[in-house]
């Protein structure tokens, strides 16, 4: 080997390492959002993200203050017909019936058994303070490590009617483009849900890339104590610190994150006051709703635009009408998403 | 130039370049604690770091669980002789009082009034209720970005009465490297005080690294509304939603984390309950106790091991011997550390 070529050969390991050592640097250009269709909803998602992460740019975000929060029922993944967690309340009935069996003939917990039996029509028999009955039976009581261990179990069994497959399947692909496109650009992503805060903390992690501590939901109290043996312990009590929905959402986001979000998702009247917080801060802001107007690869409902009327995530034509005047952008299941779910 | 020395300069210049770009891998072995003097207490943190943070380790822990908390009054910063936020209420009544002068004669706006003028005595006189009342006047009842910025003010202008210097200024070095050490490795560090949250975020991040979203304290509820211009905003209002001391602190951990630390630090009985919590969980565990035995350079307070009594951060014989009993780790002020302020 001649010294021009020993040379070139040394040159060319050295660049080699050092294209792997900035290789996180050194993104090619692929498109991020591959399931979403150009148009509208895609590109206001894009601008945003390159002026907020533009150094030098008028609006400019640090990225200390690069928030985004997402709802998760109907945002992330599917919420019809029946929210999982409400699934996940109603098929938890039976363990506690055999463990109390009187409960058997005492309604709502008889009405619950009949709904699992088969006879969907019972469940409008079911009014709101007896979902409160049921939510404190099967989501209080015990230490919180029993119940995460009672979810992931739930969560590992359960299926969806309609697809056959785990909840935690049936997440919006072009959602989770939106998340990870979000992070690589120094964005922290929250889910603010309704949901049960110790619930969603179980798959949000592994499902979304969330972890437990960038969930905020609607949380009850614990109480500490000390078992027989002297090791303390968490129990959860049926007592609300905070309904995570609608004004709650806002409500949450200053207590549990203390900053006003850049970036907000949601899809529901639920979300409203959210996204109406999110919008009105200083500089950039985006504020997006998802529309469920796919009836045939997902669901369609509203009312919003003329589609049919739902109790389980509705977007009421009001809230239609006040995003398109302050400019938050509404996401078109049907138009704006290419694919919906990973295993299509 | 020859080609071998266009060669050396091409290949020293990529060389250079790949140091750069790993350079953050290559971090000389420095002391990471070099305010710490020698002994157990310095060693129990770095063996703990580098159990929990080697592969192949039988006591690694992945990344995202590692989780640590620091309490902040006594533990972080100077507590004596008062906390801060307590000193922030009292300071903030003369403003109460010149919106409305009525209160200058009413209790326990006048005795704030005399404690302010220079009688220390009639701090005595002020009850927990009475503090309670000072509380909510000048904490709730205005929009949270009103609040911080007064709050903000209020710090860059309020002085500790010892050493004339902010109170922002007066966080332990010892500490502050045991946070940068503990991010250093892959740790997410979180202050969990029984002071105000909002009150605390406002400076946890210039002053620790630590942002707002990672402090969890004493909070209340807020009121999502709109001004009169529709604009949304948060008001604070007088509705304690969590005591963040004593078994509040595990508690709050569960409610805006939602997993148990692997390290948690304190210096006072308010600490006991987070400690226990943390220590009792599998695996490596580090639980530390700041004890303030050195008069001189700080303050020497106690009554564990006949240290002089006190009603602020009190540290009792009873948890001593617990946390020798349990192998929690005292820090001695006076023996562990070699410089207490950046500022010596």
């Amino acid at each position: 080997m001649n010294t021009n070529r020993r040379c070139g050969a040394l040159a060319r390991a050295l660049a080699l390492a050092f294209l792997v050592a900035i290789g996180t640097h050194a993104q090619a250009q692929t498109d991020p959002l591959p399931s979403w269709n150009d148009g509208a909803a895609k590109q206001a998602i894009t601008a945003f993200v390159k002026d907020t992460t533009t150094q030098g740019s008028p609006k400019f975000v640090p990225q200390p203050e690069r928030i985004a929060t997402f709802d998760q029922d109907g945002t992330l993944w599917v919420e019809h017909p029946m929210y999982s967690q409400v699934m996940y309340i109603l098929e938890s009935v039976p363990a506690l019936v055999k463990a109390k069996p009187e409960l058997a003939k005492v309604a709502p917990y008889s009405t619950v058994l009949e709904i699992l039996k088969g006879d969907r029509a019972a469940f409008a028999r079911l009014t709101m303070p007896d979902l409160e009955k049921l939510a404190a039976a099967t989501l209080t009581g015990m230490p919180v490590k029993t119940f995460a261990a009672q979810a992931k179990n739930w969560l590992a069994e359960a299926k969806d009617p309609r697809w056959k497959k785990p909840y935690t399947e049936l997440t919006y692909l072009p959602m989770q483009e939106v998340l990870t496109y979000l992070r690589a650009n120094g964005y922290k992503t929250y889910i603010v849900t309704g949901g049960g805060q110790d619930f969603v903390r179980q798959y949000s992690e592994k499902v979304y890339g969330v972890p437990p501590e960038q969930v905020v939901g609607s949380a009850g109290g614990t109480k500490f104590g000390y078992a027989k043996d002297g090791k303390p312990f968490l129990i959860k009590e049926p007592r609300l610190l905070l309904n995570d929905d609608k004004a709650g959402k806002p409500e949450g986001i200053h207590l549990m994150i203390g900053r006003r979000p850049v970036a907000a998702f949601g899809n529901s009247d639920g979300d409203r006051e959210m996204l109406e917080y999110t919008k009105a801060g200083d500089g950039a802001r985006l504020a997006m709703i998802v529309m469920h107007d796919d009836a045939k690869r997902e669901y369609a409902y509203g009312p919003a635009k003329g589609l049919p009327a739902t109790k389980i995530g509705a977007f009421s034509q009001a809230f239609y009408d006040e995003a398109m005047k302050k400019g938050f952008v509404v996401i078109s299941m049907k138009d704006d998403w290419k694919r919906i779910f990973a295993f299509e």
